[in-house]
């Protein structure tokens, strides 16, 4: 089949407010062909830059567009998937900005061609690489803000026990802006709402920058209260840093990785940073292939590789694909609240089964089904003009 | 002195080739304050793109646009440049194309310090970093393809001798697409062209992808010709395939670093890819500080450090001031040709005086003039709407 169209649609809540919140908006990427199929997938990045990178005018040969890469390709096979990701990739060497905008392209292509073949993406994955295609469960885990206080902290960790959660991860906020007597409280206040049964994850959303003292302080201060990881606590470039701070084997091991826009990036944490846990996200790194990438190289090391997930359950589906088969990959990162437009999004959202873990859906593709009525409310209209030019118009959804 | 505008202008060529010519077109910013002064930087990436991290909506708290972080904001000392850009890196931590386009504002805010403090760029770090505030002179090489075939580039080095180039660059084209026999006649006939007494470079534009074993061939198979430096035998990522090829000691050294996109990704090339010559574009990495701190690190592991620089001599203002006071490094990429609206952006280009050597300007900021009414016939008018607001509307030049 080839391909017909590649259309990006720009969503958004009504309301945008600084909030550590990624589902207040989107950039979602359909891919048409003409046997009839659409493939879908979801960005995690700016919508706007990144629907520039679709429609961009070429500067020259190594700054050409993805819709003048993909448009008339032929797509038979997931071969044809990693191809066209090459081509599009080399196309785009000096855009910066290539692997955040394709990743929902990338994720379309991999629908697309599961659907062809009726097989789950994950299976196309386990055929590709010669490894297991059983599928199996995951633990979700919610994601959470801790509160301004450790009182706070405490009713919101309480909720999470009463809804069922066994596993939760805590963020930033106030952590590490107050001291350490207020950073341990924070995750004492967590700890004890949520009870000694559920696992608990301390985010600190790079508060410490490149202060792996600090850092491997805090990791030891926590250590009484068995979190199972300490994310981010460094900038995500920091990688010496990081292997100062692993070097001294902290008693939390240390997580990081969501910041990975390329799969080099992700491979420096691994190699020179000396992280536990990698944390991957298909709609920034260049979608489900490079994050497989990821992941085998974690399996090389004897690390963790986990998703990173802060958007719809479409991008929860490319997430669990990458990582389905792999048992001792057993966390996963679940959207459980968000916008209304990321909760609309998919006509089936993942549930969470009655044992209390996640599975991939074994459908073709992704599995999963955008709710084009549902959503079209919150469509951004885009309309770019270069010179006389109209370089993008919104298609319909 | 407050920043009261801050825009960016897209430029370009009536018609835009594939071929390897990064003048083509370009992104200008042009950054004003309430004191009356203006200044400039210019991007190599694509405008569009990178014009699109000047105006895009909020999308969080980590996605927040260029503009918003800069336009009333205080500009007082080279500390508050350095302010500004945390904070502008800091509200775009989640925009993968936020280096490529803050370098033409970053540039600019040194160009106006410069200016409100009657300092050339080149003494305002060295008074920052403690260091010699000496300008030394620079060898400039001519950047050229090789010819289709060895007969023609051996005519192209002759012309290059004819014009009194003392060192020039050759780059791929059919290099490394024909063997090993061709690719040393390619070598063959640009020294036998230009001489025994000029410097040679070549540049493989990644050719060779990961296989480090073909680059140092090439390498040990270049060095009868005495080049300078093998460059980008390798893709920019593939920096345990530049290690591997390091650890061989080739006979050639190895040059890279242009893709550089942040400071660690040079960094990473440097520590672990054993790169001998380090190549930066101020207009990718995010400016003159994070090159600044590239070549600080070049000089604490005894590498060299160059330019990469393939715009108007605006870009080669930037880059000069960036290592002008180090004498060890003394070669520069000196953009000789490229498009008109290249060469017609500067009101006095740099000369190469009749020592062969080029010298930064001693004149406050950058030392250049944006030539205004010659570039505005190349202006590419911009209109981004999205939803019902329009979000970005051309300013004048």
């Amino acid at each position: 089949m080839k391909i017909t169209a590649v259309d990006p649609f720009y969503l958004r809540m009504p309301d945008i407010t600084t909030a550590a919140d990624g589902t207040q908006d989107t950039l979602l990427v359909r891919v048409r062909t003409d046997a009839g199929f659409e493939g879908w997938g979801e960005c995690d990045a700016s919508p706007l830059v990144s629907l520039a990178v679709y429609c961009c005018p070429m500067s020259h040969g190594n700054i050409i567009n993805i819709r003048t890469s993909l448009i008339g390709e032929t797509l038979e096979s997931p071969d044809d998937v990693v191809r066209l990701s090459e081509k599009t990739l080399r196309n785009g060497l000096d855009i910066q900005q290539i692997e955040h905008a394709y990743s929902g392209a990338e994720i379309a292509l991999w629908d697309l061609i599961g659907q062809k073949l009726e097989r789950p993406v994950y299976r196309l994955l386990a055929e590709m690489s010669g490894t297991s295609d059983t599928a199996h469960p995951k633990l979700p885990y919610a994601s959470v803000l801790f509160g301004d206080t450790p009182e706070e902290t405490y009713r919101i960790a309480v909720g999470l026990r009463e809804q069922g959660y066994r596993a939760a991860k805590f963020g930033w906020g106030p952590m590490g802006k107050f001291g350490e007597v207020n950073d341990i409280a924070l995750v004492r206040a967590a700890r004890e709402g949520i009870g000694t049964e559920a696992r608990i994850m301390i985010d600190a959303g790079v508060v410490w920058g490149t202060d792996h003292e600090t850092a491997y302080q805090r990791a030891e201060a926590f250590a009484q209260f068995s979190p199972t990881w300490l994310e981010e606590p460094l900038s995500p470039d920091a990688v010496d840093a990081y292997g100062a701070l692993t070097q001294k084997h902290p008693s939390v091991p240390v997580a990081a990785g969501e910041g990975s826009n390329t799969y080099r990036m992700a491979e420096d944490l691994i190699v020179h940073g000396g992280i536990r846990f990698v944390q991957i996200d298909a709609g920034r790194i260049g979608g489900i292939m490079p994050s497989f990438q990821v992941r085998q190289l974690a399996e090389q090391h004897g690390i963790q590789y986990v998703n990173h997930t802060f958007k719809s359950h479409l991008s929860l589906a490319a997430a669990l694909h990458v990582f389905a088969t792999n048992p001792d990959f057993s966390l996963l990162e679940y959207p459980a609240a968000g916008s209304a437009l990321s909760q609309r999004l998919i006509v089936e959202p993942f549930p969470v089964a009655s044992d209390g873990m996640v599975r991939v859906k074994e459908l073709p593709g992704l599995g999963v089904r955008v709710d084009t009525a549902a959503i079209r409310p919150y469509l951004a209209s885009v309309r770019i003009e270069v010179g006389t030019d109209t370089v993008f118009e919104q298609g319909s959804l």
